[in-house]
């Protein structure tokens, strides 16, 4: 296939009246339109106002989005403890397919092409076929919670972990290895030292397994943490084996000095989740300490029941709006910073090689947009405008691995219509529901 | 005319399966659908998913439109002096009349139907012309700068005022007083006493004129006036009279508690502009604080090239999110009051009368948005879902004092496509451009 527009490369890289040559799941050429037709002259082509390197949505709950808006404007405890944990518990094993579905139909329809995503403690398979089935890039992980869990969701250690493994054999790298897993404790709050540890053991024992969780993203958390074992909440991780380059801490809201150093040391990952973090009232993450340091910050929207979407070009406006006036400081993490972050950073939290820029040999991850606009009129600058004004209803066209999965508006992975009906349903029919 | 669809009233007043009755510019009638249908079983019909009033955009720079993204990452006082007002001298009258006409698009496309808008020193006329051609509701007025201007914006005291007084004469109260006039000095730093002087009594001479001016957004501005006043800002603008019901002032960051105090006493309408504030690096406005105190708080996008977009959705969103992370108060500013600060709070400082909500006998100012989209399934609550996930792209539906500017995401008003590809002309061959 060639696609053709204006093609963002990567953060340093845009070429006007460019294409995007693919075969299979690979980019074979990027360049000057002319130049690309002219090799690949059989090709079929379509082409976009804009085509770039599909997002990574770097922590996402898809199984919480029939939540979304059932606790806005509530406080941190109350939201999970009362609201988002029961929700989850009550799901039935068709439920949890269609919040899967309808999670992944709004990630492809604003141009998301891998998320890292932290699914609930049952039915993970729902999620895991339903991922599979849509066809986007991914690394899901069923989520462990064997201590200070609601009804419904406390599982024994080996249950939990027994569980896991079971996943990572049916799951893990299926589908040429779209498909990954991450081992999920929910967060040290809710996992006991011996399913820590476990985890570290099973993200060893199989290749390529990785480590995802929350850390430190609100002072209570963090407090109970140091309470129960005596540490701040990163060190507590680190002892049990839950840093380092194929780990994935989430919002890291809330660190001092000597864990972010520990983090930096370790290569450990940090998902930066500023709507979240804003709506929760959580806090702002250090993330410009965090870049000094050299640590790699991925991008999230976090689920629906705390954003309220999925939108990852929301999301990067937010991510540089929010550290320019935490900072006072308007060129803190300017546009081509969080652009990396949303895209090359994320892939590389998310462990998958060769994703995250519209390079020749890369994965063909692309997403092409719109920008007949208003609200895209004028383009100063195509970088700014991505962050800045653009939003996911600009997506037009998602490809992963080479796949189409959406094109000219039109998802061609799932019925659309019927999964949002569905969704609809259940969601009236949730008793948690205010 | 007779809209049907689930009625938002106002902020405390949902009607699932309703409908507004329009006659003329007014509500006649706002209830269940059947019995409206029953009662006006002749008027012409069209259908929404939902109906709201539309929003207020009560701080705007329409005219900066062209400039969208022109200094994105950069810091205020190179991003005002060597970026906006150098292409606001530049313009000439016909791009600003493009520029005027790009930014009423976006805002009746996004679903605002009122807006307080501060346009540039010259080719005010142009503006004025453009509101009226495509039927928006605004208090507009032309910027004065009599003192540390840039070359082609400084002018004369007496020429500033006078230009005013002549534009008042012109617009003021013209299409049945849909477009209303501020007097616009810039902000304390470039006026002198005589003009702000000036400004007041031209306000208290002309019935219905009010004041917009911007205040205390940064604290370099603080400062400086601070300096050369020898007071706080808006003791300043007090003294010299520019506080009160009659007077708008945007932005607001930088007060300090005496000032607050004189905000509430004088009762002076504040406007919030979060994503201008963060994406400038400006600071965190007090809301919490001026809504304890009574006083009236109203929301604005600002300009493109601080924003980018003029979206009242993601306003509202941005508006809560930012006094949540920064009080670390999770139910700090919700949805609810959010939504009254961008419709009914907007109107009053904007000072239209009986505009703001769907009631019987108010203005008819509706708009009707789609909610069949992924990003809006399922809605647990309409006002949260309207602040917290809605988008202006999902707006489809703009009527202003019962004149249809969209219908079905057709702008009827004016030629978009005609004005984008203007736009995109005028602002490629800005000099100010990087």
């Amino acid at each position: 296939m060639l696609l053709s527009g204006t093609v963002i490369v990567d953060a340093d890289t845009v070429i006007d009246d460019g294409a995007v040559v693919v075969e299979d799941d690979r980019i074979v050429a990027v360049g000057d339109r002319t130049d690309c037709i002219d090799r690949y002259p059989d090709h079929e082509r379509d082409e976009y106002d804009l085509l770039a390197p599909g997002t990574v949505g770097a922590h996402v709950h898809s199984v919480q989005s029939l939540g979304r808006g059932i606790a806005d404007d509530t406080a941190l405890l109350e939201w999970l403890f009362d609201y988002v944990l029961p929700m989850e518990a009550s799901l039935s094993a068709e439920e949890m397919r269609v919040a899967a579905e309808l999670g992944y139909l709004e990630l492809i329809e604003s141009g998301t092409t891998t998320c890292i995503d932290h699914l609930s403690v049952h039915h993970a398979d729902e999620a895991f076929e339903a991922a599979r089935d849509m066809g986007i890039r991914g690394r899901l992980g069923k989520v462990m919670m064997d201590k200070d869990a609601p009804d419904g969701l406390l599982e024994d250690t080996d249950d939990a972990l027994g569980e896991s493994e079971r996943l990572i054999q049916r799951y893990h790298g299926v589908d040429d290895g779209r498909i990954q897993y991450a081992l999920t404790p929910r967060f040290a709050v809710s996992c006991t030292e011996e399913c820590l540890r476990g985890t570290r053991a099973l993200a060893d024992e199989y290749d390529g397994v990785r480590i995802h969780t929350h850390a430190s993203e609100n002072r209570d958390e963090v407090a109970t943490v140091e309470d129960e074992t005596g540490r701040r909440n990163v060190h507590w991780l680190h002892e049990v084996g839950l840093t380092g380059e194929d780990v994935v801490l989430a919002h890291c809201v809330w660190t001092d000095e000597s864990e972010r150093e520990l983090l930096a040391e370790t290569g450990t990952n940090v998902t930066y989740c500023p709507s979240s973090n804003m709506k929760l009232a959580s806090g702002v993450a250090p993330i410009h300490d965090y870049l000094d340091r050299g640590i790699n910050v991925a991008l999230g929207n976090d689920g629906p029941p705390c954003n309220n979407t999925l939108d990852p070009f929301t999301e990067m406006r937010q991510a540089s709006l929010l550290q320019k006036v935490d900072r006072l400081e308007p060129q803190a993490l300017p546009a081509r910073t969080v652009f990396e972050m949303a895209t090359v950073n994320g892939a590389r939290a998310a462990g998958f090689d060769g994703v995250g820029k519209l390079r020749e040999g890369w994965k063909a991850d692309v997403v092409g947009l719109e920008t007949d606009l208003t609200r895209a009129t004028p383009i100063h600058d195509v970088l700014s405008h991505l962050v800045f004004a653009a939003h996911g209803d600009d997506v037009q066209f998602t490809m992963v691995d080479g796949e189409v999965l959406m094109a000219d508006g039109d998802v061609l992975v799932a019925d659309a219509d019927a999964i949002r009906e569905r969704a609809r349903e259940c969601a009236g029919a949730l008793e948690v529901a205010p």
